[in-house]
């Protein structure tokens, strides 16, 4: 099969040989996955990914001596059923699944192991017990869209936000996306959002951000602050009665950019109480100031992907139109153009997400 | 008055005026005063951590290039009252108070400040509303640990410990033996804790530490899997039933050393899904993997000091006996020994908390 393959730190485009499912496993076709941006740091930066992620206690267990084939966004159909499987969801169905399957009772991810190739590639196995049908009407691009918009709702919901809490979301790449529109979704806001990039804030705007400031001119902590300091009624908030100083509606703030300093930068802007939700994933050590922390006794909520429920709420909540993920797809290509999609995707003038459609 | 002053970045034994009482505020005597491992640290750092302070929102708006006299652990007597007093409590009352005074309506810190001496001198003043009568048969020495105690009492209030979760403690100086007591008291264990030095390991363990261990030769966060691996009535926690991967209890990790780098330890030590209580006040730029936190979805709860209602029922918890705080107190001296002291505590096998009782 065609295959845009990882081999030695480069993306190139090949013939190899088809997976076939195991224990338990479905063989698919796939017909959409997105390009991730962690994808776009995997292949500059896989050697140190998989040393770090060693050490934290992660699993990007690869052997990059070998050729690992990305891609982890994806809608696929059904092609033929492996050993141990019941058959349920008919040949030529529309599937999703969290990407991950279980062999011999460890589990390897879709698209960052040596063993089951990801997206980028026509053919995939996945587990049967995680599929997910398609609902009929819902077009593939949309449904591929599932598995970052489950990382915003999982944020959200790690988040644990309480009515009149005003969320601040820093980057509003694919991931800050997701948030801004999970964000929405559950009645959270306003919500004011922060990007460099003019094509990314009007984006943002598009799918619901309330204010949108460019953090190069205006300081984002100070548009919070402007927002969060009247109450939902739109009354200023009453000063602290002992000191007298101002005070604000409880913060919640989401890091959506994932490179070393911005939760550094973030604690330093906080105000007095606000939870840090880290949804952007840092692959290098960053720094902090600890006291920044504890004099505003600040949380920090690192997070992480999703469960199968919350992946599975997404799908039905993009099927019902809750979250209107077409504006995020800016472009598609097929497997032979993903080498150079990897480039274009450095630019957030030009893309938020490209989806590749290996039959095209 | 004699004081312990900090004075250009030393600690001298000098007479100086004493206060007097401003706009809602009393003239106290200074009965029993401890030795708090800030005030350690701000001697010797003081120029950087009120840079930092600064830099971070916090309020240690000192000028070094005047005098400052700390000591914000105390017990002491009512003496006089200044304008605009109720005189609720009669002259020769014991009080204890939140080190904080307000003055035109800011908040200033006893103790970290130049304006209000702390406790290392004979008399101080305090702000009426915030005085705490002390119960009459309660020990003035086991009263002026109300301070200490109420960060521990507040840090496992922020933690919104479950019960079935396993706190892990690392560092048993007097923030770490508080947070103990304050689990402890809650009902709240098997606790484990860790530290360096054989005299705080024996204070922890007479204090109600569970499973006391020196990190030097012990993991922590290997001894904290092997209590939080069985379940409360010590059955073995069922394995994922995805992976077949072990599974542990809750956990909730007390930093209680506020030293560069333990942060991080502690996060690369982790089980998936810890929460973190950052209790030590680290004044200094530290370093994190965010991946760790990232991939094991832990959370960072940074704390600092306590409410007044905390601080009550800090004293109440102590009148009552249900903090054994008699066993923390090592050492007392009298004005002339301040500095001395402050040499001593250098040194854990020593002391934990040394009392300046200026009457001495």
């Amino acid at each position: 099969m065609r295959a845009a393959v990882m081999r030695g730190s480069k993306l190139v485009v090949d013939d190899i040989e088809s997976p076939k499912p195991g224990q338990g496993e479905v063989l698919v076709k796939t017909l959409a996955c997105g390009i991730c941006g962690s994808d776009l740091h995997a292949l500059k930066h896989a050697h140190k990914m998989v040393e770090l992620s060693e050490d934290a206690g992660g699993n990007f267990g690869m052997d990059l001596s070998r050729d690992v084939i990305m891609g982890h966004e994806f809608c696929a159909e059904i092609l033929d059923y492996g050993p141990g499987t019941t058959g349920a969801l008919k040949p030529g169905t529309r599937v999703c699944s969290v990407p991950i399957t279980v062999r011999n009772g460890s589990v390897a991810s879709v698209g960052y192991s040596n063993e089951v190739p990801g997206g980028y590639a026509e053919q995939m196995v996945l587990f049967e017990p995680l599929l997910l049908e398609v609902p009929g009407d819902l077009p593939t691009e949309l449904a591929a869209l599932t598995e970052p918009m489950a990382v915003g709702f999982h944020a959200v919901q790690m988040a644990r936000m309480q009515k009149g809490e005003v969320p601040l979301v820093i980057g509003c790449g694919p991931v800050g996306l997701a948030v801004i529109q999970a964000l929405k979704a559950n009645g959270f806001g306003p919500v004011i959002a922060a990007d460099f990039s003019p094509a990314r804030r009007a984006l943002a705007e598009r799918l619901g951000a309330d204010v949108v400031v460019n953090p190069a001119t205006t300081s984002p902590y100070e548009s919070w602050s402007e927002v969060a300091a009247n109450d939902e009624s739109g009354n200023p908030m009453p000063p602290n009665p002992l000191s007298g100083t101002a005070t604000f509606r409880n913060g919640v703030y989401f890091e959506c950019v994932g490179v070393p300093g911005v939760i550094n930068t973030m604690m330093r802007g906080a105000a007095r109480g606000c939870r840090l939700v880290v949804v952007g994933v840092c692959m290098e050590e960053d720094h902090i100031l600890p006291l920044s922390g504890i004099n505003k006794e600040l949380n920090v909520q690192f997070v992480l992907g999703y469960t199968p429920e919350e992946f599975a709420e997404t799908l039905r909540n993009i099927a019902d139109q809750k979250f209107d993920v077409a504006p995020m797809v800016t472009g598609t290509t097929d497997i032979d153009g993903v080498p150079q999609a990897f480039v274009d995707l450095g630019n957030p003038e030009q893309h938020a997400k490209i989806l590749v459609r290996p039959a095209d």
